[in-house]
């Protein structure tokens, strides 16, 4: 028997962690199935259970079909669901027939779920009770149950003849009640519930500002399907966050952790963009063509290119990535547009003459002034500064705007990444600068 | 009494908490304290109970002194901890003297930890049981325990007489047992344990690798100070995502909504990078001033500048995302720096070789060719793709090993933001580009 009073355990276990990880992303590069095999059933079983739904299903299907049962048979009907969906289809089947009837019941029902809605996440074992009960045979009507379904409880539910949920009670609450209150007399009757086909984010808010370990998951017609629980929603949490933010950073989500994921898939996810944002990249070679013979005659004009449209597409990164991670949270919705425009052009106007302020009097301070801008300087450093101030603008209001607007028409507004808002910021602003290039400096340089 | 089986009631109760919300997002602009006071005791509780630690610290510092004890004492310890250290520290002994004593003292043991490490986040007030005893007379010592210290309870922790955790039960368990088994005997005595010090980071890892709902927290004698649950993590990731984010996207980490963030602070997190950044790209201009006169022998070379360094800053944008989210969740450490760094040499050859091609065959099919680019067209379709080739394998290569870098010297990874990597790529694409050109342009073009 392992002894957990030793400080060096508390260490030992969170190294063994790290080492199982560690060795199972050796695995995924190597034979998996072969390391998996050689571990003790004990440690087997563990890792097995402390696996994703992916890589469980990887490993069930390489055993042998009559090996399968009990491996399967050690899940929560729930995480059978997910495994079940990692499968191809003509497997499934088989791995449904391997579980006991119930079980096979309700992952059957499951299944018909979404995987990112709250019936696709919930478990559909729970304690219940009945409200006339007294809180004595509740606690032993609890025991009985949870004989028969071994699941970690939380709440008890009271449902009515309907199995519509009417009240909620903790273990707490029922420990704590004298014996023989009835069940109705303690129970919390206001209860927060899910529809089966909310969605995942906004089922993570309502945890959030409910601040309840488990939310009860009911149908169209009020029935108690399921309960969702915190630990569930921990990883979904985790994965919208991931997946928002290789999207913010401009590469499609890679669903898999990043050094297993396969190269020929991983450039696959990183191309599509990078193409796409250099093809609209090539506008900006365009424009510059159309404003050639300006840049011929003053090439001063072409060394703050680069300054210039950069500072929009910072700009642009920072308001997109305040209203996304916003809108993911739930801060911000779309009917919130007037007031992040009010708040972005504030914020531009301010940042520009910040930026514009900076570069005026690079220009004026510069040792080689004289040499590199010439005797037109002054009109330099004014057109610069001019320019600095609407691309920051127009920086702020278009990575305001774009996740907005995305979200509007059916995007995920992370898709407005700092590289799609640089690259429609560099566009427009060479137009921005070369405009105010001829209004300042017509006559004299140009 | 409310009827909780009508579907209208299901999104009633999900529309009540969007309410309650935009509620206080307009309170938050108005006078907050004025909207608080309106509302029923009751309904006002709840509320309250719903708040960050912030929000609760501004409400309690604006009641009269003796209206506090009412609402501090409807807190439990870890949160009334959190309370506290949001009011200034002259306010601090007053709150501390409205708590029972034995509140008081679980809370000031709580204020010596850091709010981001594992003794910040814990309850100190768990379900204890003792090995030598049934589980029937188990479950009647926690009904008395929960009595006094009404917290809600996930598992029961068997404890040897220097208070270390030497098992652990779930209340299942305890259920299931016939009624005169040893809790010894039932307890599993492999316990996942974190350390009070363990940073946040590390404990929402610990708590996704194990699945548990709850995990003890020992001190450096191995003794158990509390438990953390997985509903306080989900705020320790949200916020954690929040900050990478932000971060990522240029900003300074705003701590609070984006709409209730005042404007002159927002200004503040933004325009302190934005300077930063732009003072770099500086060095854009100078290193543009440097090549002046091939510029001005060849203007055609000015017009794919942004295209080039721009192309440099997205798959850089891409690297670093990839390499800080991984590294946030666990899967990249710093010792894989080597495997992340041979990915992204073919990564970066790849897909510098797919953008060099698409410029290459841009120019040499552009209809007014002969007129835009000469007669050396081919030469500028060479440099122009050989530039693409260096600078996007330069932006993958910096892009995933700046995180690494900045992890190395003490910094966060999420500070190699997307605008950052961008910067310096921008600056290193341009001599890149321009020592290609004289490479191939010498004695024709320049």
């Amino acid at each position: 028997m392992v002894n957990p009073l030793e400080q060096d355990h508390v260490q030992v276990e969170t190294v063994d962690a790290d080492e199982l990880r560690e060795a199972w992303s050796v695995l995924a590069r190597e034979d998996r199935f072969e390391g998996f095999r050689l571990l003790p059933r004990v440690e087997a079983e563990d890792f097995f259970m402390s696996l994703t739904a992916l890589d469980q299903a990887e490993i069930l299907l390489q055993l042998p079909i009559d090996q399968r049962r009990s491996w399967i048979r050690m899940l929560p009907p729930d995480d059978v669901a997910d495994l079940i969906q990692e499968v191809p289809l003509e497997e499934r089947d088989a791995i449904l027939a391997a579980l006991d009837v119930v079980t096979r019941k309700e992952v059957t029902a499951l299944l018909l779920y979404a995987e990112d809605e709250a019936g696709g996440l919930m478990s559909p074992r729970y304690a219940r009770v009945r409200p006339e009960m007294t809180a004595d045979e509740a606690i032993r009507y609890l025991r009985r149950q949870v004989r028969e379904h071994p699941e970690t409880i939380y709440y008890a539910y009271a449902l009515d003849a309907d199995q519509k949920p009417i009240g909620v009670l903790s273990l707490r609450e029922l420990f704590m009640a004298p014996p023989d209150t009835r069940v109705g007399e303690i129970m919390q009757t206001e209860l927060v519930l899910a529809s089966d086909d909310l969605d995942q984010e906004a089922l993570s808010r309502l945890f959030r500002d409910s601040d309840l370990v488990a939310i009860p998951v009911v149908d169209d017609d009020g029935k108690m399907k399921g309960i969702v629980t915190s630990d569930d929603i921990l990883d979904v949490v985790q994965e919208e966050a991931t997946e928002d933010m290789q999207k913010y950073g401009g590469v499609e989500a890679l669903d898999a952790p990043y050094l297993n994921t396969g190269f020929l898939s991983m450039i696959r996810k990183r191309a599509g963009w990078l193409v796409v944002l250099f093809v609209g990249e090539m506008l900006t070679a365009s424009a510059m063509g159309y404003f050639e013979h300006e840049i011929a005659r003053a090439v001063v004009l072409a060394l703050f290119i680069p300054l210039i449209i950069s500072s929009g597409g910072n700009t642009g990164s920072q308001a997109s990535t305040l209203v996304i991670r916003a809108m993911a949270l739930g801060e911000v919705r779309m009917s919130d547009w007037w007031r992040v425009l009010r708040r972005e052009i504030g914020a531009g106007l301010t940042l520009g003459a910040i930026l514009g302020l900076i570069g005026f009097v690079r220009i004026l301070v510069w040792p080689t002034r004289d040499t590199l801008y010439g005797e037109h300087y002054l009109l330099i450093a004014m057109t610069v500064s001019a320019s600095l101030m609407f691309v920051v603008l127009w920086g702020a209001l278009s990575g305001s705007m774009l996740p907005i607007l995305l979200k509007r028409v059916g995007f995920d507004p992370a898709s407005a990444s700092a590289p799609f808002v640089a690259t429609l910021v560099d566009v427009s602003g060479i137009v921005i600068y070369f405009t105010f290039a001829s209004l300042f400096l017509r006559g004299t340089l140009l």
